[in-house]
């Protein structure tokens, strides 16, 4: 299907926004008019840019406060519809959006708002122009989308269609079904837009936290299929307003969008993934060699080197880690053209500090899972094919982390190893903290890349700020991913963990206790004191080992980190009974106290 | 009165926070229970610690879902308050926060809940403590403060009171009058924070978007009064739950707290501001020469030189900006002993970028003014005397702009100077860009310290973000200001401007425009085409000579802008009929154009 986007959802200039939306593959633009007013260029050269670009503008908006007015109101509304037609013609735009009237003036009038709005689709089509009349989910008469399609019904006029729009739509929880009422060829455009489910005045909500589908709680490729079953025809064209886009690089958020569309096709086509990962294979530390004595303090061995990079494999149980040695040096930190076979650090590995640059993930067909990735705009990382290397293939995901997709032969670069066996049993799961702006970005890329779907999402007490925290899993629980986005001060929080799962974390505890006292991140008294007045069952050696606790409906859960070494540190979990969340009532503890050591 | 603030309104871990708020000046603190469970420290040290800083701990806070339980969950309810008591013992806290029940578990009766909440006072008091108990705005049942007081006055127990909360209140849209119906004994402790007038979910809007009093919309100083009158003698306590605050710096929004209190207090007991301004004195940019041409070519003459100070004086009509050559010296730079009598370059002002460092004011009586200001927490800047020169009354607003409240006499010090007729008659408002977090602090300062009265209010699209900006003015419209927040990319956009009044701005840009064609910022010809299509009665000239329009109800606003030179522009405004704005709708084109330039 066509794909279009309005300017108004990348940041930039327009010029910097046409060149960004057509870099991203996009076919048309909706022109947002704020964006036109400020252009220094005429309207000739603009279409000429964008034809340049390939882009076609495939909407022009908005026009507001038009129909239903009195007589005086009217002509003057004409009149200011006549500039806008002009403008539209040296543009190269033949559909001109308008909005539901929100004015105090506009009557509730059917009759009325139709008999103007023919009269205005009379005078567009003089120019070849066509009106596509959307009710805003809060204009002051016409604010459901069937009303404002009766609307269109009665005034009759070939040049007179309806615009939809997801949000408006479902914002407003009106069911979509009644789409397949109009006829496909009337619904001249569609606008998508997804949008967290949040409970505010709808009008700020539109206008600050709409966001790319996929990305939101909106079933928004339900409705698109309501309008294919309709016969719409037409472009599927993203219309965003949202701060953190306002502020983001232009071309990241223009290609963001391409891929929620295209990750939308995919759903409306009934695709299903043709990957998702069954496990972790590995998670790859970068940095110098501190991280060597924490792992071996959890019990972790050194069980091969690969045959030819400065790698390390490490294991117990199930659990995989790669330590990397070159983490910081610029051979295999550029994530450019010399990446190693098993995954190297990228732009995201600070100098020198230990990072987690890679993850490795079991994929029941690892070609077909970059390939779908890559269908999805992720950039592929280049491989080398030394003698004895595995081929990997990898992606890097929105905050530079390489995620690989691995079947059993990535093992063989590290020559012959025996299994460890050892009170760790399998990573759990693994944490990242995002970039600021990114966000979004990352739920739609761990959604459509990876087939996870979002578990709890929550906000969590920083002593510098909130932390949002949202969790991903697969169907089984297999792979978890935890992103996180830190509001904390000025600083870039960056900090990152792998979870690493037991059976019997209170031994594990007494030993970490007994020999390397120092690993473990203490916890104040005070949360015990806490604990024992939610619970009246809580073994008491928890307090003693600083193991935190926590409960759901399903189980428990018992946890404890280790102090962080760089951007890194490392999580030991154990789960009961089928307990399904990350400890996240324990976390401000844990902020609190990593801040603590850090400042 | 007394003062408090609870530890969830400032950032930091525990001591960090109790450190700030004892610098700022409180009496005693509210200790919200995460900052417990998080601290390392046992409650005595906490407890020695806010003894040493003279702090009190008047409150604990919170205790959830206590009341209208089932006799099972009561039984576990009453265990986990005897630990609390326990907890506040060690602490030296003797009044906790019961806040109502949010569960699904409570019943809706109110016997019931006052019978347990009886029961729960007895306990208290067994350990000297009492039990304030609130109704949250979203409590199950309870979420009416009367209704919270209702259950008190039937439980009857000398050790159980009522804990009021403006916000809880007045979120809800109560009238607070009825808080006189309360005993004012009763009425255990008094919670304030203001919100900003939005239309969301009450929780959300509770946790994320609370902010001191003075810095929002609601009358909280009113609702005070109301408790005065029954009787209330306790703490006026701050309890605010702010994402900016989180992150802002400590001990800043602590004394920005004190500040709320204490000219929450002049209004309280009817204070007239002693000295609000009476027009602009002057505004002093610093910097290179690079000024002096453009002011030249706007039409000012440069009418004195300082005495001693490499400062000048331009002037025309009634406007007076003053050129500091030393603004980016390390001398004046400092804005510590060695300030100028006229004002000098602060922190804020870059290096060797021409910057406004300084906004002098026509003050009544600067000496009072200067005092009030010191009384809500201003920091006062430090002055030199030297022979010839005038004494100078300044203070450092929150952004490092260094106001001055003038007489007449600072004239002196520049020497004898004559009226320089011209087209410009006097500035009619300087606009400052704020720092990220200092918003809502220098709506409060301009507020409280100066005496100016909030106007309108507005977010402004920007091409790489959205501009927030507030217009405060004195009752005579003499002197405006407008803060602007910039949340545009990464950049920290700070630019300032002085827009300058006239009564014939085509003349002004006729001349400029003819003379000076490059020191005007173009603007684009879509604009024009838009406001003919708005307005069919706009002088075609505007168009030619890049002078922007807008209207109001009341007349007509006609500006032009300058280009900038280094983080300062000039804007030329004509109102005609009383219009009252700042041309707001133009503002979109204006910083378009001007990061066109910038980029």
């Amino acid at each position: 299907m066509r794909k279009s986007i309005a300017t108004v959802s990348v940041s930039g200039t327009l010029i910097e926004k046409l060149e960004a939306i057509a870099a991203a593959g996009f076919d048309g633009v909706e022109i947002f008019e704020n964006d036109l007013l400020t252009c220094p260029l005429p309207p000739e050269e603009i279409r000429a840019r964008a034809a340049d670009l390939g882009l076609g503008i495939d909407l022009y908006q908005p026009f507001r406060d038009f129909e239903a007015v009195p007589a005086d109101r009217l002509e003057r509304n004409l009149r200011r519809a006549g500039h806008k037609f002009r403008v539209m013609e040296r543009l190269g735009a033949d559909l001109l959006l308008v909005c539901s009237n929100v004015s105090p003036q506009a009557a509730g009038d059917d009759e009325l708002a139709a008999a103007q709005l023919r009269l205005l689709a009379e005078r567009a089509a003089e120019h070849g122009i066509r009106i596509a009349y959307e009710a805003l989910a809060w204009g002051r008469h016409v604010n459901e989308y069937l009303h404002a399609w009766r609307i269109v019904h009665m005034a009759d006029h070939p040049n007179l269609g309806t615009c939809l729009d997801s949000f408006h739509i479902l914002s407003r929880g009106s069911d979509p079904i009644g789409i397949e009422a109009i006829p496909g060829e009337k619904v001249f455009f569609l606008q998508l837009a997804d949008a967290p489910l949040l409970a505010m005045d709808v009008l700020q909500w539109s206008r600050h936290y709409r966001c790319f589908p996929g990305q939101g709680g909106f079933d928004v490729a339900g409705l698109v299929r309501h309008a294919l079953n309709a016969g719409y025809a037409g472009p599927l064209s993203l219309e965003v307003f949202n701060d953190h886009f306002r502020q983001a690089e232009t071309g990241r958020t223009a290609r963001d969008g391409m891929r929620s569309l295209i990750a939308l096709e995919d759903t409306l086509y009934g695709a299903a993934h043709p990957a998702v990962p069954t496990g972790f294979a590995f998670a790859e530390l970068a940095g110098p060699g501190s991280l060597s004595g924490v792992l071996s303090a959890l019990g972790f061995a050194r069980t091969g080197t690969h045959a030819t990079k400065p790698v390390e494999l490490w294991e117990q149980g199930g659990a995989r880690l790669l330590l990397n040695a070159t983490g910081s040096a610029t051979g295999s930190a550029t994530g450019s053209a010399t990446g190693s076979a098993t995954g190297s650090a990228t732009g995201s590995a600070t100098g020198g500090d230990p990072a987690l640059v890679a993850i490795g993930l079991d994929s029941p067909d690892p070609g077909a899972a970059v390939k779908h990735a890559e269908s999805l705009l992720s950039p592929v990382l280049p491989r080398e094919r030394a003698p004895r290397e595995a081929r990997l293939d990898a992606v890097a995901a929105p905050d530079g982390t390489q995620i690989f997709f691995c079947d059993t032969a990535w093992l063989d670069g590290f020559g012959p190893s025996g299994p460890v066996p050892g009170e760790i049993t399998r990573i759990d799961h693994v944490a990242l903290t995002q970039p600021w702006h990114q966000f979004d970005e990352a739920e739609l890329f761990y959604r459509s890349v990876l087939g996870l779907s979002p578990q709890e999402s929550l906000e969590v007490p920083d002593p510098y700020g909130l932390l949002r925290s949202k969790a991903m899993a697969d169907p089984g629980g297999r792979v978890r991913m935890v992103i996180n986005l830190a509001q904390v001060g000025t600083e870039d929080l960056r900090w990152q963990h792998v979870a690493l799962a037991c059976d019997d974390i209170v031994a594990i505890a007494r030993r970490l206790r007994a020999e390397h006292p120092d690993l473990l991140l203490p916890i104040p008294a005070n949360y015990y004191d806490d604990l024992e007045a939610r619970h009246d069952d809580v073994d008491p050696e928890l307090r003693e080992l600083g193991v935190l606790y926590d409960r759901d409906e399903h189980g428990e859960f018992l946890h404890l980190y280790t102090v962080t070494v760089g951007r890194v540190f490392f999580e030991i979990v154990q789960r009961t009974a089928g307990y399904q969340g990350y400890g996240a009532a324990n976390a401000p503890v844990r902020l609190a106290i990593q801040h603590a050591g850090h400042h």
